[in-house]
């Protein structure tokens, strides 16, 4: 059922049945390292090149997610599924041994946000029962594609993030579990005009204000129906600015507000300046912290807000802004 | 409803309800060229980059779209759009200014078809009656992508192609017209290990193969059951190659194929070796040359089959091969 300008309130809300995670040596020493599937002793999980790194650990993350609901990939309808790399390349070798027809996303950090939509849109509207959304990010080769390979040792200022080398698969479908997705609210292009690529907490925050306030409005919710507002990776320079953008809307989400940038890393041991980024960040803190506290029902409804900064290295070379999209899912425990 | 293992037929068919084509000069030169919405005079647009360019057709293709439908951007639901640029910008920059939520996506040069399958679920599956899919490419900025920024005047094997400068931009929705999208069938990643990045025809062509036999035998249909199966840009070599797969499969596919990359150019004159290839090469040629035969009932059913390289200059540089990717569009005449 469509509600207001943006959002879709699923009649048959489509269940997440399962999920699987997988992360790198740094996130596992961070403060819910012991919370995911899997720990790589290195960053390179017995691959060569850190792109081969990722797209083994999508593979990993998607079989970790049948495996939990004992399916295989032939059963998977259709695959959603992204990552930050030029032509989503960790995507096109993660996911191609498993020979599930899919469809190629890329929404930046926010892609998770996008996969999530598209893939409870499609078991909704009757085009299968079994759907993947799986994303991936990695340190070596987002550092490589969005700033300088890792061997320069170039600094980075304290606005900057630190990329999550992880993935998220989660499976989404008819067949019954603990937490469903009711609703979607679809993400605009939010430009604010600034051009620091280095700052994506500030390039993001309009965009999750966006969704966030769209969302409320679209719904006939207050901010406090949800147990949490948890956007993908703001950290914490981008907080303060939604806080404040927010805030400026009518709405107040400071007791309600989680990032997922900043749970995943402990910014004063870790030196993660800004906080966690990268597709893999949303994705991976969702399947290992959020999606338990939902099936315990502790948390009873959430929105999951993964952010997005559009960028390339062309793009901000040739001096264009950085514009944000962020993509709203509600999560409720069932 | 569900057809086959890869399938969807609707049982309300979304319409076409209108498209806009703009395109570069070359292309206006060619043998289709005067049946573009719009040629532009130079390959910039008014711009001073490439990727601006690129954008900018993305804009005006989706405005042309839209103006002759008489719809407004605010009417449209939701966009999906995606291009060949690293992070999507042509996409990004493109469709920031229209303000409809949107979904980026990446299909390498099946992205037209990608757009179009998911823009058609969405209408069908009851979630808006107004969905817009547009794609582009540009030569100058592909070939700066993958290959050589021009001004270094590199050499091309002749079994490269010649990106298409262009974009086309697709209404879809509940508004009846006379071309109906009855049925898609979303592609998976096929993979034969070809490491020729030079040679896009025989990589795609194996993914061309499966998503066309799969087609016919998700809705029980032969060959003959369409007036034309339409590739995106196999090209000269690929057709060959696609020409052999299918008959290994039992198909013979010769007396209805039509490929729009060897449509667009003329192969003698124009000096594009294989053919037309890029986003933007099936998408303007659906709108400006495939579309009008299937209005005027001169064409009753075609099978559009988007076909794309996955890769990137880290992939291939690396030595990963080139798998590729084809999603199928039924369009019928009504």
């Amino acid at each position: 059922m469509i509600r207001g300008s943006q959002s879709i309130q699923f009649e048959k809300a489509p269940y997440l049945i399962s999920s699987g995670s997988i992360v790198g040596k740094k996130e596992g020493e961070g403060p819910i390292g012991n919370k995911f599937d899997i720990v790589g002793e290195d960053d390179l999980f017995g691959e060569e090149t850190w792109e081969l790194a990722e797209s083994t650990m999508q593979k990993q993350a998607c079989l970790l997610a049948l495996k939990k609901a004992g399916v295989t990939p032939k059963e998977v309808r259709y695959l959603y599924g992204g990552d930050l790399l030029r032509q989503g390349v960790a995507t096109s070798m993660g996911t191609e041994e498993l020979h599930i027809p899919m469809f190629g996303l890329y929404g930046a950090c926010s892609t998770s946000g996008e996969a999530l939509a598209l893939a409870s849109m499609a078991v909704a509207g009757g085009y299968g029962e079994l759907m993947l959304a799986v994303t991936s990010s990695h340190f070596g080769s987002a550092e490589k594609e969005f700033r300088f390979p890792l061997g320069y040792a170039n600094q980075r200022p304290l606005s900057a993030h630190w990329t999550v080398t992880g993935s998220g698969a989660f499976l989404v479908g008819t067949r019954k579990s603990h937490v469903r997705i009711t609703g979607v609210t679809v993400g605009k292009i939010v430009d604010y005009g600034l051009k620091d690529s280095q700052n994506m907490g500030a390039c993001m925050a309009p965009a999750a204000c966006d969704t966030i306030v769209q969302n409320l409005k679209d719904f006939g919710r207050n901010e406090m129906d949800y147990d949490r507002i948890i956007t993908g990776d703001l950290g914490y320079v981008g907080q303060s600015i939604l806080f404040d953008l927010v805030k400026k809307r009518g709405r107040d989400i400071r007791n309600t507000h989680m990032d997922c940038g900043m749970r995943i890393f402990d910014q004063k041991t870790q030196d993660t300046h800004a906080g966690g980024s990268g597709c893999g960040c949303a994705a991976t803190t969702l399947s290992a912290y959020i999606l338990p506290k939902l099936e315990s029902g502790e948390w009873r409804k959430v929105l999951f807000v993964p952010t997005g900064a559009l960028m390339s290295t062309v793009s901000f070379n040739e001096g264009e802004s950085v514009p944000g999209i962020a993509h709203g899912i509600v999560l409720e425990h069932c």
